[in-house]
C-alpha cells in the first residue's frame, strides 16, 4: 500500500487558548496529506478543476489522541483506503516524531462544477480512475516522486 | 429532548474557491452550537476554564449533504446525544432554511489544564454532571433562556 | 456620517495560545462590519458578484490597542472614509463594551471577475457609485434598516 | 541587511470564492516569515513564551498587488525594518516566482504574559535585544543557518 508522508510546521495561527492546535485545523493537514498523495502519483488537482470538476468532501472524521503544540513539526501519512468508482476514501495519521496525535478519514466524490452532479470517474476522469484502481489494488506501490519535498 | 438552535451568517472568509463554505469551517459552527446549548442550560465554559479545566474534542465527524454559500444564514441545531460520566457526545444539524446541509457529532472530555488528565465529571464538576444527566434523561427539556440571541 | 454597528461573539477558534483573539481574525470582523454597512444602505454584495464583479481588498491596516478574549462580545463600527470613483476606503473600530480594542482601515476596488481589471464605479455600478457618493457627502446619514440584527 | 526567505504552498483552505487567497491569510504568511527570520538568527520564540513573555502584534499593514492562487508556491521575504528597544518593525514581501504579490509591515512589542505590560528588551530579553540591534545595524548580515528548510 502506498503511504504518502508530508510534513507541516505548526503555525501560531493554528493554536487556540488551550495552548494546542485547534481541532478543525487538523482537517487542513488532512488536505495537505491528500494533495501530497495525489502529486506523488502524478494527479494534478488544479488541472481537474480547470476541466470543470471539483472534488468536495462528503464525509470526514477525526480522532484526537495527543495534542499538537506550536513548535512541533507534524508528519501527515495519507493513503487511499477505499474506492468504488464514485467515492474515494482516504485515511490519515498525524504524528509528531513517533507520537501518534490523530487519525482520520475522509470521503470525496467528483462533481461537475456547473451543477454539482457527481460523475462516474471511469467515464469522466479516466486517468484518475486508473490511478485510484492502482492504489486500491496495490499495483501502484511506490511514489513516482518524493511527496515530501517542501510541504 | 432539548435541541438548541443558533444562527450564523456565512462569512466571506469561510468560502473557498469552489464557491462554497470550506468543510473544516462547519466544525466551528458545531462549536457555536455547543456554546449556545451550554449557555441555554446555564453552563459557562469560560468559568470552567477559570477553574482549571478544559474540554477538548476527542472525536469529530461530519457528513456534508448540500453546500452552503456566502449570503446564506445557517441554523445550527445541537443536542446532547450521550453521556457516560466522562465523555459527552453532541449531535448537530446545519440547515439553510429547511434544507439540511450537514450533520455531525463530536465527543468531548474534561481534562485538568495543568496535566491534561481526564476528570470524572461527578466529582470535579458536579454542576456540569447534573446538567448533562438532566439533558440525557430528558429531565431538562426547555431552554432556561433563549439560546438564539445574537449568535 | 453614517456609522454602522454590528456585533460578533468571539469564537474559540479565533483565539490563539496567548489566550486572546489572533490578530488576523480582526480582518474578518472588519469584513463583517463592511457587510453590515453595505446592507444597511441597500447594497447587496452577493448580487454584485452575480453581475460579474468582485471587490478585492488592496490595502489593509490595523492597530491593536487592547486584547479581545473568548467570552467577549465585540461591536464593530464601520464607516466610509473616502471614495474617489475607483477606490473605497472604509474605517473600523472594534470595541468590547466601551473599551476600544482596535482600529483599522481597508481600501477596495471593484474589478471584473473575468480579467481582474478595475472598473469605474459610475459607469459599471451606478447604484453603488451613488450610494458611495451619498455616504461620502453625508447625504446618506441614517441606516435604511438596522445593521445590528443578528450579524 | 539580512533578508530571510521562506516558502509556503497555498492551501485550498486559504482560498475564497473569488478564486484567490483570502486577504487575511497573508498575515499568517507574514508570521511564517517572522518565524523563519528569528530562527535564522538563533532566536527561539517557543523559549521566549516559556520565560513568561509573549510578543503580540500591535500594528499591521498589507498592500495587495497581484492575486495568489491555489497551486502557487509563495516566497516570503522578511527583514527587520526598525527597532527602538521596545518596538520591533518587520517588513515583508510575498512573491510567486518573480511576481511581487504583496508587501506588508508589522510592529510588535514584548509583554509579560501575566499582566500584559510591555517590557524593555535590553533588560528583560538581552539576547533578543542584542540580535535586534545587530539586525538593525547590519552587523548580522548572514543567516546562521538556512531559514528555508521545510517551511
Amino acid at each position: 500500500m502506498l503511504v504518502s508522508e508530508t510534513r507541516a510546521q505548526v503555525r501560531y495561527a493554528e493554536t487556540d487558548q488551550m495552548g494546542v492546535v485547534y481541532h478543525a485545523n487538523y482537517l487542513v493537514w488532512f488536505e495537505l496529506g491528500r494533495t501530497a498523495l495525489l502529486e506523488s502519483v502524478g494527479l494534478d488537482y488544479v488541472h481537474l478543476e480547470k476541466q470543470g470538476f471539483v472534488s468536495p468532501v462528503i464525509e470526514i472524521e477525526a480522532k484526537y489522541k495527543s495534542p499538537v503544540r506550536y513548535g512541533d513539526q507534524v508528519t501527515i501519512k495519507t493513503w487511499l483506503k477505499d474506492y468504488d468508482g464514485l467515492r474515494i476514501r482516504y485515511a490519515y495519521e498525524v504524528l509528531v516524531e513517533d507520537r501518534l496525535c490523530a487519525t482520520g478519514e475522509s470521503v470525496h466524490v467528483c462533481v461537475r462544477a456547473q451543477d454539482g452532479r457527481p460523475v462516474a470517474m471511469r467515464r469522466n476522469l479516466p486517468q484518475w480512475h486508473e490511478v485510484y484502481e492502482g492504489l486500491k489494488s496495490g499495483a501502484i506501490s511506490r511514489l513516482r516522486r518524493s511527496g515530501e519535498a517542501e510541504r
